[in-house]
């Protein structure tokens, strides 16, 4: 079923001493920044994941899907009480804005710059070094396990990575009683967000027939231009919702809308819209396109209604391990985290199909922009904070 | 300030004997069909006019205007009374849905067909029999004075077509007391319809401008679709008026919307849209370009809003020359003319200006459409409508 196998290639780019280089977040952030991974290329990034880990004593499975390079590691006995989730492919760096070269590592002014400085070859980085430390504070023997669940495909089609991982570790009973995403949830300062879910993401493309015609005789034509204007104007002053306790009300955006006519004097015969809908756990992917259907429908008879629907919202409902991670990220930052559900999407909305689980990283001003950059003093912090999560989950 | 002068080349087309070909509206009117005179092209069916009623004494001035050669034809002394308005030129065959060639002036089973059949050479071979005849009962003394104003852009760009040869005529006084134009007026049978004026065409291009975005972060952009969605709900929804006595209500008629964005995760940065309003003498292109600018302004105060006008209403006040007009058409058919404002424009708009101007000829029902046709039978009752007008307006 599943095309699993070692990488095609697996240069070592670790350096002379890997052990030394897991227990040094900057460093081996930089290395990761200096393997180009744009997704779904690897470029390495992962094999010297697998050496810094093999070099703590996890046990490092490469799992090959399609052609995505996926890494599974763990330590310890039994079923792991944390699993720590992570993405080593990146965006590409788009633009002529950088000052740096985007895949050198360059440290400058007490700062790192690359492309995934924050997302999140920095968080994974500051993991490793985190569960580096746990393991010495421990004599190298783990008092719970720990998996890391590393994906070479987040940024792309999301398909042959974090889900069939998933679906590999069900059928070892590898998943873990939480799962800390390593996303950069933060937004002014380490410490002060965790997102504990994330809305659903459904795209609606709607075509609505009418009838061509010139526009002096109306009445012999059927506009789908007006039909598509007053269905779109009657959605978009709905409310779908007006948020719940955790999350904000759904929003539906129009996209575009095309009609390509050049002829003023004519009614085109179609007209076509897309949207999108960002919902909260009120709704599901089947709810909204049902509600869309009727809505549709009710303004033009004759269309076509084509949804496509990226993740369903979810929510891991705030409880004891949600404050046990709260409380370690506050005792290690001295802020307290707010409880988040904005944003895009993740692939913590797969893992939420299977176990608890939340997100967690640096201050994600940068991503996906020209310059992406962390201090390297925040990256220490959060060596710090994971380290405080880790002997909270498995200590 | 205009370039007039004599057309590059008018091959003699009218045949041995022009007199008997202007006596003859079937044969005249094939005659014409066979110049393939598509706008602004004039291919010889000028010459041909010029030629027959010069053979009944007419004083013809071709007007070149630009590429678009015009005819100006007069008969009589003083100003004249009537002024029979026609185009030479023609729409493009089209397609490939023709049973015969479209110039060849065939005649099948008591049919004339050819593009132009109906509009309007028909009507313009019909009107010189006419003519000739009501010359032919008056001994080739004109009891009073009539003209022809032919050109050869009304299916174009009109703008070196009746609107020139119309100042060249108000220059030498020869704007008549009453214009005809000879557009394919009727809808059932020959008879039933005159139009005493025209709808006015007004076409707004609207460009929105908004704040491109995710649409995760509504709140960051400025949805520009939103924005024009509801600017446009909002102006289908309203009446511009209930229409008149004479005029249908005006209406607006959204012709295209484009955005062009095709990623459904991004609001874009603008949306454009174009209409077209048919309106009614209650109205006027300023006036109407007043109330969309407030109106867009008020959903979109960044906005760009381009209007064009391709013709204001017109409306010739029932009255006692559309009375004598109906009453010949009626005496001639044994139909009652319904009057009438419907359909697109015609160089009528333009007439208006300086006259009283009122439209009657065949059966629209086939023309710019493949197989244009007009029977025989019919065109000869046009012939005796049209000699009936002449004795009304010119007896
Ligand atoms: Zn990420
Ligand atoms: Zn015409």
């Amino acid at each position: 079923m599943t095309d699993v196998g070692p990488p095609e290639r697996a240069p070592p780019r670790a350096g002379p001493d890997p052990a030394a280089l897991a227990r040094d977040a900057v460093a081996l952030a930089a290395a990761l920044i200096r393997c180009p991974s744009i997704a779904p290329e690897d470029n390495g990034a992962q094999a010297v994941l697998a050496e810094v880990l093999g070099a703590l004593g996890f046990s490092c499975t490469p799992l090959r899907f399609g052609v995505v390079e996926n890494l599974y590691a763990r330590i310890g006995e039994g079923r792991p009480a944390l699993c720590f989730a992570g993405h080593t492919d990146v965006v590409p760096p788009g633009g002529t804005d950088w000052s740096v070269e985007p895949f050198a590592g360059v440290i400058r002014d007490g700062v790192l710059y690359g492309r995934g400085a924050v997302d999140m070859k920095g968080n994974i980085a500051a993991f490793i070094a985190a569960a580096a430390a746990w393991l010495d504070r421990h004599g190298g023997r783990p008092p719970a396990a720990l998996s890391l669940l590393i994906t070479g495909d987040e940024e792309g089609e999301a398909v042959d990575g974090t889900v069939k991982v998933l679906d590999w570790m069900a059928e070892r009973g590898e998943i873990p009683g939480f799962c800390l995403v390593g996303e950069p949830t933060c937004i002014d300062r380490l410490g002060d967000t965790v997102k504990i879910g994330r809305r659903g993401s459904l795209t609606a493309r709607i075509v609505v027939e009418g009838t061509q015609g010139h526009v002096a005789y109306p009445g012999r034509a059927d506009n789908p231009v007006h039909r598509l204007v007053t269905l779109l104007s009657d959605l978009i002053a709905r409310k779908l919702d007006h948020g719940t306790a955790w999350f904000e009300p759904s929003s539906l955006q129009i996209t575009t809308i095309d009609v390509g006519n050049p002829a003023s004097n004519v009614i085109p015969g179609h007209a076509s819209a897309t949207l999108n809908i960002r919902f909260n756990d009120r709704h599901t992917a089947a709810s909204l396109g049902a509600w869309l259907g009727e809505a549709v429908a009710a303004h033009a008879p004759r269309h076509r209604l084509e949804l496509s629907c990226s993740g369903e919202a979810f929510l891991t409902e705030p409880g004891e391990a949600v404050e046990r991670l709260v409380a370690a990220i506050e005792a290690a930052t001295g802020v307290r985290p707010r409880l988040d559900t904005g944003g895009g999407t993740s692939d913590a909305r797969f893992i939420a199909r299977h176990c608890p689980v939340a997100e967690f990283g640096l201050v994600g001003t940068t991503m996906h922009k020209a310059d992406e950059h962390v201090p390297v003093a925040e990256l220490g912090a959060l060596v710090r904070a994971y380290g405080s999560v880790l002997d909270a989950f498995c200590g």
